[in-house]
């Protein structure tokens, strides 16, 4: 079945107690961390060997930035941990009966199981736009939109009409949470002032960045101050924002959006959602909205010793029966509360998890940013600012954080892109040959 | 047939004598650059939208840079030209009586022609080796070198006998001219400093390096003395260099030595040779050893208007029947002189090209390299030096020499390498599907 099933996960509990995380995100990262000197083992899986940092996964997508940057090695950041194990392998199924996590390379007991693997791009079970669109959540997506994008231009000139160099020159976003509104502000950004140089032979008039959103306002998720400078923003890039406005269906070729609208589009990047990750082998009672039922302490409702937290774990209240919301920070902050309590032998002992929410922000572009703290809003180049170092200060790893930074001075101050390069990755668009290539 | 028959090539003449380049390599570079400013118009092919600057191609593959650091944007190169044309696409062939060259995206006439496409891997005709080696021209190939190479070390990890981690963890570099050698001490390096404190689990006197050769010496091309200092740097970096000595047979698995060793090994690096990148349509008499017999005005013998350089070119005489080395310097200098030519309207004044050897050199790991100049040769540390400064000097683009020199000095005080994620690249090997990823 699988090429790697002469491999084995032999790992000694050397008379410790084992928790299995599975995930490298945010949540999975924050545990391991609280829990270093703890008497426990941990077992860590991944299908990467690497933390991605998704709230810049866009400006991988548009050039700004290269993948080592925002992603940093899952191994190196614990490499000072004991009693820490990196596994790189897909983990296929749980049983809970049997305490065993299923992975490509065999199954391995644990005593204790955090499932922390996050959220995957929700398409709403329609598999064609599952297929025709780009999702932004993993690095490998990132750079595949990056080479589609550039090669569409490489065809643009080429192209024998006006028809098919707007087709290839549009580009349709769809969602209008932070990031279809940092794509937007991106691409807006890219045609103003970096592509124009690059390709004197396209009018770049024929460009058109569209945004397509269900909803009444964009950033939905912010404040209505915020929701209006952002549109005001995309605004200033010719973004045309398309509210209270589904795309009804795509072949490939033409966006066909539920006002009857069609956009000649060869690309479409679906930013509309997310849904947990789910795995199998957890029962349907368990599962809510597309995520695993916790209670407050993150626990599985009813299955002892496993836990879930993040945005595949769905803490429901009366007051609050979606739950928190699908952000690091909520992740982080439960991992740092199931960290401390099991680091307490005595459960009634044991902390349920409050998320203290420290405000949200979005960039759109050069200059422009918008900033919810808890008590008051405010936009343009300060809030710009203020993203920035909050985002350089919240990546993992001081090599990192200074690669971003030489980049974006870089970026700011010549109007360049420095990684415009055409290399397609493996992925796992069903369609995509590598002859696809130019 | 193709993906891309409905776009075209038309480009208006706007009056002026077409000169087609065919490759965004050392040679076509400096061909447009030397160019710029002359009353031709200038279109260029490559299949990449970027330049590659091979020498620093082994620090893609052992995690020592990113791609966009050697790499520049063809476009950007060129951006200040007027009448420059840039088309991405793969051309198919030339037809010389109709003074055409075709491509994926159809066909365009020229006025004159400059084949500089460079070479490739050269594997003598076996298509095995083909198929279950590494080459190392090309961005992708160095890349998926790098994430094959980090994904056994994973399975190593997880592999169930000393046998198969044995298989995992063993290199064979074949070939030791300056890719094979500074391969080799960029692996030993790794083995030495880097991945020990990433896979604790892993005992790495396992790990073996070994360099094979047909040759009675490594780096063949540079002085004796350059080539026992090469062998000494090698073995203080525990790579067993295996001379007088070819390879025999390899199956994906063991690699079979003409003297009968048998060595495990998932991983072989093919560094042997490399062979003009011949294109159809260029009469067999013209061609010598894998490359077009040219004049020494670069002409191709008895094709008017049809000039070749570069490692695709062969200037055979009497005392050098072999030709100039395969080497960026031949190229560009044989740029240059083609380009001052062509801006002189008559031929009588043309100039025959003489190639002036400033040295070579090769580094094998940290503080380790080779120097060779007409006069003199050294070795060491102020050897590394010189290295290092001639290809930061070599590398096009300021963004690039600040990108890698910022990485070097990074990696060289912290032994780390910043960017070992797996990220798999589309790459034309047939035996190799996404499946393969763990």
């Amino acid at each position: 079945m699988s090429a790697f099933e002469h491999l084995h996960l032999d790992i000694p509990k050397n008379g410790k107690q084992r928790i299995i995380i599975i995930g490298g995100g945010f949540g999975g990262i924050q545990l391991a961390k609280t829990l270093k000197g703890s008497a426990y083992q941990i077992v860590m899986f991944d299908r990467h060997n690497y933390h991605t940092f998704q709230p810049l996964l866009y400006q991988v997508a548009t050039a700004g930035l290269e993948p080592d940057s925002i992603a940093g090695a899952l191994r190196q950041l614990f490499e000072t941990h004991d009693e820490f194990y990196f596994r790189m392998a897909r983990v296929t199924g749980i049983d809970f009966e049997e305490k065993l996590v299923k992975t490509l390379v065999g199954e391995l007991e644990y005593d204790l199981l955090v499932i922390a693997n996050g959220s995957k791009t929700n398409y709403f079970g329609d598999k064609k736009l599952h297929e025709r669109t780009f999702p932004l959540k993993r690095i490998p997506q990132a750079l595949d939109l990056r080479s589609h994008m550039l090669q569409n231009f490489e065809q643009t000139v080429m192209a024998p009409d006006i028809e098919e160099k707007d087709r290839l020159t549009n580009f349709v976003i769809v969602g209008g949470g932070p990031t279809g509104v940092e794509v937007a502000g991106a691409l807006g950004e890219l045609k103003k002032h970096v592509l124009p140089k690059d390709y004197p032979d396209i009018d770049f008039n024929i460009m058109n960045l569209h945004l397509v959103d269900a909803g009444d306002r964009v950033l939905a998720g912010m404040s209505e101050k915020s929701s209006e400078k952002a549109l005001k923003y995309l605004d200033a890039f010719d973004v045309n924002v398309r509210l209270k406005t589904r795309v009804q269906e795509y072949n490939g070729k033409d966006v066909v959006l539920s006002d009857g609208t069609v956009i000649p589009a060869k690309t479409v990047i679906w930013a509309a959602g997310v849904t947990g990750n789910l795995i199998d082998g957890i029962p349907e009672e368990q599962i809510a909205g597309g995520r695993i039922k916790v209670n407050a302490f993150n626990q599985v409702d009813g299955v002892d010793g496993v836990y879930a937290l993040g945005d595949i774990a769905l803490i429901a209240t009366e007051e609050n029966p979606r739950g928190h919301p699908m952000l690091a920070p909520v992740a982080m902050q439960q991992a740092q509360n199931l960290g401390k309590n099991l680091k307490k032998g005595d459960k009634a002992s044991w902390k349920p998890f409050a998320y203290k929410d420290k405000g949200s922000m979005a960039t759109i572009g050069r200059n422009k940013a918008v900033v919810d703290l808890p008590k008051f809003h405010f936009g343009g180049f300060f809030a710009w600012c203020v993203w920035m170092f909050v985002h350089l200060m919240s990546i993992i790893g001081f090599r990192n954080r200074l690669v971003v930074l030489s980049n974006w001075i870089w970026n700011y101050f010549t109007y360049d892109r420095g990684t415009r390069l055409i290399i397609r990755t493996f992925y796992r668009k069903k369609n995509f040959k590598p002859s696809d290539s130019l």
